[in-house]
This record gives structure tokens, C-alpha cells and sequence, in this order.
């Protein structure tokens, strides 16, 4: 799964969209939130914490616009309303939004860029406002720099225009947060902190404003269910090198497994004590704390942090980094993580042989559909030792669904299996143990040559990283082309990344590496980390084909070592059989069929050993024929 | 050729170095140059349009430190000295440099940056002084942006403070200036003009202020030898959408033909008319042209170009380019300039068969040399149709020698060729028609397994590159593993990019394409690009390998063609065998084997004809003898 999830789709009513517009209008004029009138305002998707995913509370471009697809940023002025996404989304904004909204397509030519478009509707000396926590840092430097070079500013509106308009808006979540233990996490909080006070100090570092909400689960060993998919739950910390500074709604931290775990009552050691603070107060606390800075100390912070948070520290004091000591360290898995990301998969194995077998033997009968699958696939799943939910909402398309990238099946889309259409599943569980996130491309008739042959390219680039040796400091985006070039021989290609970094029990995107193209700032790969590798084809109006596994980097031996780097390869933690039906093996070379029979060899091996082992007979007899050696 | 030249290295004298540096120091605390005293002065490599190339009054940081590769930042303060330069030359720079200098090996993380290190060794509040004609904009302002945040300031100081100490420092060079003519330029500088202002007006930029010397050269279609190994000269030019500004020492105008070319005395055209000013008169006339621009118009400058003139534009004109549109126009070739390339080539590839021949017949005798190779070669493509000089010094090395990446022969380190030891030879020239760079990597006796199994990895990587395909739109960077993935296999690889654009009768390097890990923001490949293709392998103390040909881009034929993109392949233009004798024929694939046949079937009809039109008969046997199918 490289992409971002969609929602059910909200019932267009541009009755309700122009009313909407008028209060926002409204707003932008209102002296109670503004002192001088704003002529745009614009509404970032995303959270304070820049969260992929959010809660329905800060699904602000959705309430404005109806379209509620992950990546939106919408703009409106006195006389327009516009939503810049890209193009994963073209066809469903269309279809979510009505006429009151302009759908500015991202990446083609003839689309002007937001900053290029508020100069070309507004008035001279325009106001442009913007909440500054939803903002990212970086990204309001750019579009400020380009609208004071027009004469225009941006302007940070404190209070949130959409959440002023918003009746009915959900309060923010607070839900449960558990310590999983050290069975699970491998190292205590303490070691965390400890450690990324080492790396504070190796840069002279003395505070550290952590904004992302995987890494604060991560340091502090919790877990929470605030956003779907994602067992995060809001918080900021502040790290300093002898002090912890936690911002949560403190009627999580009452039950006492959570005071015992974060040692409230009684700390080891004074520089492991840690000051709980309410969520909101985080802004006037690093206030506090900036005050208090000595002329030449540092405070890191992300520079995709909030631009609210970010400019409380001063420009002298401040230090933002791409990607932060603890999203580099999180992606570092240790062997407890490892080994419980191994099992996850197993098990995540263990409920797709299920379904695959459930699926042969009811898909003749003509009522298994898209939705039925993923549904039936959550079931299965939800059997396993520690599940705890999906880790993304499930992509399961037949025929020319499958062509759309980020699809999830509707009511009104939803299509039925058969023994014609290739069909594609793209699905993952968060367990206690670990994320798993896999993508199967089956038939269960007989595909035809061209989906074949295409099926099989996707297979050879995704083998061509799988089995990539490359040296240690390689950053990821240098293998994507790999993943590529038996496509790019026949004409063909992809349009999106190869692949992204996986979380242990954590968000199933996450930084800082990843296979794609389109980023140069990944930082190298190391042994330890946890990527997927998921190339594809698609075919607009028939089928769509991706291949995706979990993969580990490991060492790998090689025959020579120069100049002593050392070298990296993949382990598939993924072990799930590739549908040898649909491979053309006259167009794999023999290293390519032995890389086959040997990931099949293991996914018997491990996966069969657990099916026997939970008594699953049916789907032990499917994994056995499945994974079969081709010649 | 990948990489940059050095001269023959001066004798280490640290009295004279000690006195230069005197020199300076004092030149720093005098008024006649600075109103205030400086406490660091830096010498960026370079001169004041960021050449790659420099003529010698331009060896700035050659003069101050003996050190004369064409990568290198000195910086002095009162109490040190200190050269940063990268890994090519660590070795050069610690021969050249006496112990008066501190050498600063970039890359190595041990190594502080500039920035860090004139922070911690600075006392409080600095100044920090440098000459803004030769630090490009770009650098200034990352400089400037470190040393302010540290207490220090970064200041223009108008004088050169070397020029100022420098004696018998040389004149600028004014050669004379040569017009091709159509039938090598393809399009007329007016053709050229109109089409540049096409593109200023498609972004609404009313002026361009040229600083690239090739840009110049090519926009003018003149071609100057004020810099060795590069075709160009010293000027500057403002294109305005009804103005041509050109800066040039006005003694190169009065010749005739020059003057006719430019159309000087009659102009066809208002629009048309050239406006010559003395070279130094670039500053003022720019001055005077921002002063009278009208409030919202637009001037374009490369970001690469110097501070000094970057900041006589007003920010809220300036629009600072990564690549001018000359730049890009440049780096696709017309019709006429590809056929150039391609009889350039041809005629570059008999001067090497007829080098080989030579070699394998006098290499027995042991009187050949590094040297004695390097002047041969270019003694036979002296006798070349339009042959004008060397496009790049030529590197001609015998085993360990090879392994330096940048080695160039000098006395002191010229090796004898043997039967025993593998050569290296990476060479090129200037024609009329065009410019030509060739790496071949040579055994004259029996190579040892382990150098056929490198230099088939290496050939493996350079036929994966040429053979490529891939979507128009494609940058070239994208391209760089698939040379590597041989290497990598086996543990190898090579601490240097793939390939660089290459210009026709201009620079050997040229941008804004190229085939590099280490880049990012290439431009994508198009048709009619020219880059080079040159993977290698170098084993520290005992041999080098690399193989290079200049290749064209040019539309591939493919089975499909997803979304009509279209897809792009490489052509070879170099024609030299490869040698057979090297190669371990296992390690290649079907496909590989037959590349290489294919391509010496090439070489064997192009090349083959040109020898036997000139009658050069031992070099068509060696030719022919060289060009045999393997299996």
C-alpha cells in the first residue's frame, strides 16, 4: 500500500456547500477573529502534528468541500473556492465536489501552482490568512516569500476559520493509551530518551520539541487509538537534556498502568522525571522554556513541525532539521521489534491463505464483491494472536477498478468477482507485534497473455529490489528505477512511488526512507530498517496490477567488499504466495525463477508451519499448491 | 572524462608561501582595500562567470597555495591557512601544498565545513571578507546565512585581495573570435535570439542577464580561445525583449567578419541590433538598465551566477534561475549539430584505431609512456579534418596509476606501458564540428582473471546505461544505479557519477543533464541530448578501468506505450572497439553479447569507411581484427 486512504463519499449538496462559503466569508471579514479582513483563507489538510491520517475533528478541506481524499490543501476568496490535490484524486474530487469548488489538478502543465494562482485573483495588498498550526514551517515560508514578492502577505489567523463555521465539529479524541512492554517494544522509554539525549549532545543540542506523533508513541513505549489506522494519540513533548516535558489530556495519564509505566509517582532518576502538561499548553510552555535559553543553546525541531510552534522559538535558538533523532531511530528496528514484525507477518500470512482459499471456492458462486472480500479479509485477520485493527483502509478492486491507484470500494462502485477479471488486494493489520501492509494481484480464470505479460514485468521489477545488493549508505530512492525497467523496455510504467518505510505497531507510512523518485532526501538505508517494495501497472479502464511485500534490509554477503563499506539486501517479511498463474515464465530469466522458488519455499515453510500449527487445513492444502516450484 | 583537470604541479617552496601569506594578511587590515580590517579572507575556485575551466589570470588559489586542481576554497585567516578540496584531490592538494596549509579533505566526516571551521576559529564578531565577482549568488548566501547566525559577517570586498598581492599576474585573454558559420551552427544567433525571447515572454520576463561563457558563445554562435580546452570567451550579455546588450573587449569586434556575423554596421532588425559595451562595463550598464525598470518586470539570472551582479538586481526583479533557458536550448542538439557530433566522432575514432596500432606495435619495445601515449594521440587527431585542440587534458595511465581517478602524467610519476599492466586512456578534442571525450580501458598482454571480471562488471553497467530505455520526461539521474548494479552485485562500485552533458564545439561539461547519483535536479533527458556513459572500477595501488562513450538521446522504438509518453533510448557516437581481450564473455547475457557485437559492427562501417577513405590501413586491420563477433 503506497497511498493514502479515501473515505465513503459524502452525497453532493451545493446548497449546503454555498451556505458554507457564505459563513466562511463571512468569518474572513469578522473582527472577532481577524484585525483587518483577510481576502483568502486557506485550509491545509493535515493536523498540527502534519498527521498523514487524522482524526474526523481536523477533516477541515472535507467539511469545506465535501472531497475528503488525504492530500487537499482548499483555498477560498471572496469570489473563488479552489482545491489544489494531485493525481490520485482528480476523478474522485470531481465526483465529491459540486460546482461551487474549481478542481486544480496538481502536476499538469496548465495548472497554476496556489501561490501563482491567489496572485492572479486577488486584489493588490491582498490579505492571505492561514491557521499556523496547521501549516507546516517550510511550507509557510514558500508561500509567504511568494505572495510578499506580489505585494500580498500571509497573514497567521490564531483561530481556526473551518472549526468556527463548524457546528457540529467532533471534539478531539482522548482514548486509551496502553504500554505494550518491553516484550514488545525491546528497549525501555528511558533508553530512548537516554540515547537521544547522546545524540543532543553530539550536536550540542539542549532541547528537542518533538511535534510527529509516531515518534512520541515510539519514545514513550505507548500506544493510543485517537486516529484510525494509526495507534497514535495527541501529544508534543519537549526533551531537554535534563528534563521531559509531556503534553497530554491528563485524564489519560490517571490509570494507573500508564502512571506506573511513565514512573509518575516515583522516578528512577531526576532526569528521567517527566513534567505532565494538557495537550493545549504546549505553545505557552515552550514559550517558557525559550525564555529561559541561554544565549547559544540550540532547540531542534522538525521543519515540517506547525509554523504556530515553530516560530516560538527564536531564530537564533532554533535549529530545523528534515527528519528528527527519533524518526531515524525508529526506523532502526531492534530484534525484539524485528522478530515481532516477523511473527505479524506470519500471521498476516496465516489470514490471506485463508481468504484466498474462502475466495476460490466462492467466487463461482457469484456474490463474493469488493467490499465482501475486504470485509472477510478483516475477519480473518481479526482471528490472529494481537490484532488490533487495520493499519489502512483496504484497496479491493476487480478489473478496471483496480486501475484506480488509491481505490476503495463504495456502495456505488462496488463490483463482483469472477472468473474474468484480474483482481487486485491491497490490505494490512496492525498487530501489538508489528504493521503488516501486503498487495496480491490474482485471477481466478485464466488471465489473459497481456495481463500476463504485464503481470510478470511488475514481478521482475519488484524481484530487481527485492534482490538488489547495494552498498551500505545507499539511499533508497537510488533503487527505484530497478523496480522499473522491465516495464520501461516494453514501453510501459507506474506512476507512483516503489516504496515507503513501515512502522513496528506504528503508522504503516513512515519516514525517513523510502524507494521513490520522486523524493532525494531519504536518508541512506541501514540494516535494521523496514520498507515495502510494491511496483505496479495499470491499465485505465481494464485492470491494475501490484505486487507488494514488507521487506527488512540485511547484510549481505558479497564476493568482494571495497574499501570495506559493506553491503545491503532485502529479506521479504511478507509471505504470502505471488499467483503463479499469472506470471509468463518465459520472460523470467533462471535467476528470477529461482528467486520464486525460494520466497515460495519460505512462505511454505514458515506460513505452513503456522496453518498446521492452528489447525487450518484448507488453507495449508491452498499454500502447498500455491507455492509450488515453477521451472 | 568525468572529471576535472589538473597542471603540471609546481615545486613546493614554503618561503615563498610564507611571504604570500604575509602579503595577504596584510592586505586584509589595509584600508586601501576594506574600510574595516577583515579576519578571513576566501579565495573561491573560479572566475566571475563560475567557469569550470579558468584562464591563468584566474588560478587564484593556485597562486596563494601551490594547489592547482580546479576544485578548491582556500581560506586565510591571521593565524591560519587552510584548502578544502574533494576526494579526487587529496593526494594532489598534500603533494602541492607545503605545511603552511592546512588540507581540508571534504566528504570525510571528520572534516568540518568552511562555515564550521571559520566559527571555531574566528574571534567574536568577525568579519569575514570575500571577492563577490567569483563567489557565486547562491554560495554567498548560505555563507553569509551561517557566519551571520554565528555572531560573524560575510562582506564584499570590491578589490580581489590576491589580484591586489599577485605581481606578475597574467592579462585577461582577448583571442580572436571565430564565426562557424550555418553549416556547423544549424541555426542563426538571430533564430537563436528570437527564440530565447520567445521563452521570456511565455513566462513574462522581460530581461536575461547571460553570465555562462558557453551560453554566450553558443547564443552568439562565436567561439573564442581565452580558456584552454574550452572553445569560449570572456564576455557578458542582457537580452532584453527589444535589446542585445553584449560585453566584450571591444579590440575582438573590429574584425570584419566578426562585425558582418554580428551584424553590427546594419542590423536586419530594430530587435536585431547588437549593443556592444567593454567587457568591465557589465556592472554599470546593469545598474542602468534595473534603474529604469518598470514596477512589476521580470530579470532573469542563473542562481549560479556571481553575487556581485546577482545583486545589482533588485530582489523584487530578480528571478534566480537553476538553469537559464540558453542553458536547456543549448543541451539540445539540431540536426546540423548532431551530424557534426557524429563526423566528429568518427574522425576521433580513426586517430584511435590508429593509436591502438601504433601501441600494440611499439609497446614491446619499452620506450612508450604515459606521456609519449598522451602526445601521440593527439598528434594523430592534429591530422583530423577541423581539428582545433584538446577538449579536456588527456588522462593516460598504466596500472596503480589508473586508480586515480583524476590522474593526468607528469614526469615525476609517468610509468612505462608493459604487457604486464592495464592502460587507461580518457581523451578527447575540440573540432569545428564538434567535441568528443572517449574512455578506453586496454590490456597489450594477458590480463588477469580478476581484471576481466571487473571490467566486464564495469562493461555489464555501461551497456545497461546505453541500452536503457526509458519515459520521455525521464531525468538522468534515474539512470545512474542501472551502472552500477553489476558492481554492486560482486561488493564493487565507483566514488564517481555516471555521465555529464557534453557540448558541440563547446565545454567537454555541460549541464543541465547528466547521469548522477549525486544530482537531483537534473533536467529531464530529451531527444537530442548528448551525455557521456562512463562507469568504472579503480583498486587503490594497481589498476583503473573505466569505459566511456559520448551517447545521443533518441526515441526508442517500444512494444507499448503507456499513456503516450513515449519512450527514449541512447546511441552511441563514440566508435571505438572495446577491447575483446578484456572481457570474460560468461559474465554477459544474450542481450549484452549481442550489444557488444552490434556495436562493433558499427564501429567496423563507420569508422572502417573513414580509414579506408583516408587509406590508413594498419589501423582498418587493427579495426577489423578488433571488431570480431564474440559468443
Amino acid at each position: 500500500f503506497f497511498l493514502f486512504a479515501t473515505k465513503p463519499k459524502i452525497t453532493k449538496n451545493p446548497q449546503i456547500t454555498v451556505e458554507l462559503l457564505r459563513h466562511l466569508r463571512q468569518a474572513m471579514k469578522n473582527s472577532k477573529y481577524i484585525t483587518e479582513p483577510i481576502q483568502a483563507y486557506i485550509v491545509p489538510s493535515g493536523d498540527a502534528h502534519q498527521s498523514e491520517y487524522i482524526a474526523p475533528c481536523d477533516c477541515r478541506h472535507e467539511f469545506i468541500c465535501g472531497f475528503n481524499g488525504s492530500a487537499g490543501t482548499a483555498i477560498v476568496t471572496e469570489q473563488h473556492a479552489a482545491l489544489w490535490t494531485d493525481g490520485r484524486y482528480f476523478l474522485q474530487a470531481s465526483q465529491q465536489m459540486d460546482n461551487n469548488w474549481t478542481l486544480m489538478k496538481m502536476g499538469l502543465k496548465e495548472t497554476p501552482s496556489q501561490e501563482e494562482w491567489l496572485i492572479s485573483v486577488l486584489p493588490e495588498n491582498s490579505k492571505v490568512g492561514v491557521d499556523p498550526w496547521i501549516i507546516a514551517a517550510d511550507q509557510w515560508k514558500n508561500m509567504s516569500k511568494a505572495l510578499s514578492n506580489a505585494g500580498h502577505s500571509l497573514v497567521a489567523v490564531q483561530d481556526n476559520l473551518i472549526d468556527a463555521i463548524w457546528e457540529d465539529r467532533p471534539p478531539r479524541p482522548s482514548t486509551k493509551l496502553i504500554d505494550l512492554g518491553l516484550k514488545y517494544n525491546g528497549l525501555t522509554w528511558q533508553d530512548k530518551v537516554t540515547a537521544l539525549r547522546g545524540k543532543m549532545a553530539e550536536r550540542k543540542v539542549s532541547w528537542f520539541v518533538v511535534t510527529a506523533l509516531d515518534e512520541i508513541a515510539w519514545l514513550f513505549n505507548l500506544r493510543g487509538s485517537d486516529i484510525e489506522y494509526n495507534p497514535v494519540f495527541f501529544a508534543y513533548a519537549i526533551i531537554g537534556i535534563s528534563n521531559i516535558k509531556l503534553f497530554v489530556d491528563s485524564k489519560r495519564l490517571l490509570h494507573p498502568a500508564v502512571q506506573e509505566h511513565l514512573e509518575l509517582d516515583s522516578p528512577s532518576k531526576p532526569e528521567l522525571t517527566i513534567q505532565c502538561f494538557p495537550y493545549e499548553s504546549v505553545y505557552t510552555e515552550l514559550q517558557a522554556v525559550c525564555a529561559a535559553l541561554a544565549p547559544k543553546e540550540k532547540m531542534w525541531i522538525c521543519d515540517k513541525a506547525s509554523c504556530a510552534l515553530t516560530r516560538v522559538i527564536p531564530k537564533a535558538h532554533r535549529s530545523a532539521i528534515p527528519y528528527t533523532p527519533l524518526c531515524l531511530a525508529k526506523a532502526v528496528k531492534n530484534p525484539t521489534e524485528i522478530q515481532g514484525m516477523k511473527m505479524a507477518h506470519i500471521k498476516d500470512a496465516v489470514a490471506l491463505c485463508e481468504l484466498f482459499a474462502w475466495l476460490e471456492k466462492e467466487i463461482p458462486k457469484g456474490t463474493v464483491t469488493e467490499i465482501s472480500v475486504a470485509d472477510k479479509a478483516e475477519e480473518l485477520r481479526s482471528q490472529q494472536k494481537d490484532f488490533v485493527g487495520l493499519s489502512f483502509p483496504t484497496i479491493s478492486s476487480v478489473g478496471p477498478n483496480g486501475a484506480i491507484i488509491h481505490y476503495r470500494p463504495l456502495p456505488e462502485t462496488n463490483r463482483t468477482l469472477s472468473l474474468n477479471e484480474v483482481y487486485l488486494i491491497d490490505s494490512g493489520a496492525q498487530y501489538l507485534d508489528g504493521t503488516t501492509d501486503v498487495t496480491r494481484t490474482v485471477h481466478f480464470g485464466t488471465p489473459s497473455d497481456y495481463e500476463k505479460e504485464c503481470f510478470t514485468y511488475v514481478l521482475k521489477g519488484h524481484i530487481a529490489v527485492s534482490a538488489a545488493v547495494f552498498p551500505n549508505g545507499t539511499k533508497g530512492h537510488l533503487l527505484d528505477s530497478f523496480a522499473r525497467a522491465s516495464l520501461w523496455d516494453s514501453g510501459l510504467d507506474y506512476l507512483h512511488g516503489t516504496g515507503h518505510g513501515v512502522g513496528c505497531f506504528l503508522n504503516v507510512h513512515e519516514g525517513p526512507c523510502g524507494i521513490s523518485y520522486k523524493t532525494f532526501a531519504d536518508e541512506p538505508l541501514e540494516a535494521g530498517m523496514i520498507v515495502s517494495d510494491e511496483p505496479g501497472y495499470y491499465e485505465d479502464g481494464s485492470f491494475g496490477i501490484r505486487l507488494e511485500n514488507v521487506v527488512l534490509v540485511i547484510p549481505a554477503k558479497t564476493k568482494y567488499n571495497y574499501r570495506n563499506r559493506g553491503s545491503l539486501t532485502f529479506e521479504p517479511l511478507t509471505l504470502v504466495p505471488i499467483q503463479l498463474k499469472m506470471i509468463n515464465t518465459d520472460l523470467l530469466t533462471q535467476k528470477e525463477r529461482d528467486w520464486v522458488n525460494d520466497y515460495h519455499r519460505k512462505c511454505r515453510e514458515a506460513v505452513g508451519a503456522e496453518l498446521e500449527r492452528q489447525g487450518r487445513k484448507v488453507a495449508l492444502d491452498w499454500l502447498i499448491r500455491e507455492t509450488l516450484p515453477i521451472v
